[in-house]
Order: C-alpha cells, then sequence, then structure tokens
C-alpha cells in the first residue's frame, strides 16, 4: 500500500504538469481569437494586471494599455478591413508558478483587389506566463520581426530558457 | 487508504479531460492531411453521420455531402494544382461528451508563376464536437472569411463557450 | 485496494502515454525556433546520430549533414534576409518506443520591397521518431512541396500509420 501510495503522489506531479502545460496552451490559443474579434476584455483577461507587451515599435506597460491598443486605431482598423493573427505550435516551459512560450506569429491582412492575403509581419515571440491566484496569465510577451535581425534570432534562441 | 483510493477517483477524472483534449486536438489535425490527400474517406471519418460544414459559399449536410466536396471540384483541382489547409493551434473547451475547438484556418495555393503561394484565404472556425459510441466526432464545423464581417468577429468571440 | 492497485497502474500507462505525446510535441516546436535562430546545435540535439532529412531537393544522412545544412547557405542567408520556418497543429501517434508526427510546414521569406513576406514553400511533412535513452529524436522527416505532386498526398495520406 505504501507503493501505491507513494506512485499516486508521482502521478499528481505528472498529471499537474500536464494540466499546466495545457493551461498555458489554452491561454496562448485564446488569444487570436479574442484579438480578431476585436473583444478587449477578453485579450486583458489573458494577461496579469502589470504585463508587459514589448513589440518592435512600441512597449505598451500594463494590461490597460495592452485593452487600449485592442479598441483603437490601427488595430480596428486591421479587424474592419480583415485580418488575422495566427501563431504556429507553441513549445511550451513550466517551471514550478512560472512558464516560457515560444512561437511564431503571424498578421495576415486582406487585399481585396488580389482577392487574398498578405502576410504583412512573420514574428518571433516569447511568452513569458505565471500562474496567479491559480490561473495562468501573460506577464511578458516580447514580440521581434523576422527581418533578420539579431534580436529576433536572439529570442528564438533562447526557446524553453 | 481512503485517502489514497480518493486521490486515484479524482486522477482518473483529471486524466480523462486530458485525454479528451488530446483526442480531439487528433481528430483536428487529421483534418488537414486528410483533405489535402484528397482522401475523402479518411475526411468522412472524422465526421459525424449527420454533420453540418457551414462555410461562407454553402452548407453541407450529412457525411456524404462533405465526402463528395473532397471528391469533386473545385476541391480536387485546388489539390492538383498544389494547396494546403492548415490551421493554427487550436483552443479546445471540453465539457462532458461535447467540446468547442476554435481556430484560424489557411487556404493556400499555389502560384508557380511566383514559384510561390498565395493565401487566398484566412477564415474564422468553430468546430462543434461530440463522443460518439466513445470516439470524438465533428458534429459541426462554422468557417467564416476574416474580410471584416460581423459574423467572422462573432465566431471568434464564442471561443471556449 | 487491489482495485485501486489497478487503477493506478492503469493511470500511469495512460499518463506515459500523454507525456510522450506531449514530449514529441517539444521537440517538433523546438525545431522552428532553432533554426531560424540558425542554432546548428541546438538542431542537432533534436536528431538522432543516424537520422535522415529527406526533402524534394536533397537528402541529408546523419545528424552531421543536418547540422552542416543549418550552418550555410543558403540557410544563412535565408536567415540573414528574414524568414520563419513554421509547422501547422501536429498530428501524433505513439506506440511504444516509436511516433509518427504528419503536419504542414511553411517557409516564408521576407520581401523588403514589398513590406511584407512571401510564402515561398508550402510542404507536406512526415516525422518518424523513437525514444532513445530516454529522450525522444527525431530518426527521420519526409517533407514534400505541395505542388500537386502524388508523393505529396501520399505522404499526407499515411498520416497516423
Amino acid at each position: 500500500m505504501t507503493d501505491t501510495a507513494e506512485l499516486v503522489a508521482s502521478l499528481l506531479e505528472r498529471v499537474q504538469l500536464l494540466e499546466d502545460k495545457a493551461a498555458v496552451h489554452d491561454v496562448l490559443t485564446a488569444y487570436g481569437p479574442a484579438v480578431d474579434a476585436g473583444d478587449a476584455a477578453a485579450v486583458g483577461r489573458l494577461w496579469a494586471e502589470n504585463a508587459v507587451y514589448d513589440t518592435d515599435i512600441r512597449v505598451m506597460e500594463g494590461r490597460d494599455a495592452i485593452t487600449e491598443m485592442v479598441r483603437t486605431a490601427p488595430h480596428q482598423d486591421y479587424i474592419a478591413e480583415g485580418c488575422g493573427h495566427l501563431l504556429d505550435p507553441v513549445n511550451i516551459r513550466v517551471d514550478g508558478d512560472t512558464a516560457v512560450a515560444t512561437c511564431h506569429s503571424l498578421l495576415l491582412r486582406r487585399d481585396p483587389e488580389a482577392d487574398s492575403f498578405r502576410v504583412w509581419r512573420v514574428t518571433a515571440n516569447r511568452f513569458e506566463l505565471a500562474r496567479v491566484e491559480g490561473s495562468w496569465l501573460i506577464e511578458r510577451r516580447t514580440a521581434r520581426l523576422l527581418d533578420g535581425s539579431a534580436v529576433a534570432r536572439e529570442l528564438l534562441g533562447r526557446a524553453g530558457r
């Protein structure tokens, strides 16, 4: 029976880790639909209160700045013209109450004259998440255009660390 | 020992939920390869008998109508010219014997003159699945082009619900 | 108590399978970031010593040939100009100490004049992996351009087998 109790204890840890990975995946896969729906409140719920979203163009500090970005131009213009914010499959590393997620993102914008979409941006992404009161939230997202610059490559080179 | 038995019972539920999410993921990731292989029977096996595939252009009702679409023009023409049906990482919410999966899809078509592919469609997707005799099957897929229309945005806004 | 011990034994198998799927996913999602970072050593660690990477253009035999590809032209030129190697969600089938993973891949290259990226290649992929000394490694990757050819379609048609 001690053996069984020990096995159960080890299973609890292993299942918790699988659930944490799945929960981080749930957060990251909720982002694209929310941002393309233009649902600023749903986007905001994915980020920690004092989260930082650090892009090529500007740094947004705090959940309010991030939801403001969703609510305003140029983001709302992209939606009105037709756009998609997509990720590719995410490399997720969980370590206790923190996690690092690395992937590419795509920003596709509709080109009505060509009856197709233009791949406007292909970007390297690093998400840092934390478990906050039982829920996984994004604390920092760093995103850099894959234009050959060292900074985008360095971001991808740190996957899992 | 009662404690251990209780822990095991809770683990069973938690592992079942993780397995259900993985099984839904298996169904959705089998779709693209099957449809680009032009394998109508493999596509058909992913859908419930009375499934509905509701697109911008037309509504297919029943597994037979969906496999017929795979077997015929224009789908077979797209394959012959070179095409890829891709998803981005899927947000999956399981609730007992039903599940909702939300993601984007891409339809890429080869442009031989440009030695590249054209992003023909970027689409909002909502899949509703059910456990049927122990297997997860697609009961309804609703897909709308991300062209700025309210219906595509509303579809993404319902992710997880 | 026998019942509990039996349940625990079955849970161990089920959790192991979920962990194996997650571990294969970890390997495949580490590939794109490593290859776009130009980190040949990180790419090499994902492949078995005698791995084969079989593409439309050439067949690389052995981990050294694969890391050499990352370190040299034209790969390093693509990185310097701006590129992204992306997958779409991967269909993973684990069978004991081997696994098959099927998905699409995209190779996107920056077009500075158009302020956008060109979808240069959309490719059918089959990865065969094995557990080697406790770690999942890629033993063979077969990749064929989705240009309408039978070989690419056949590759996708074998998903999960």
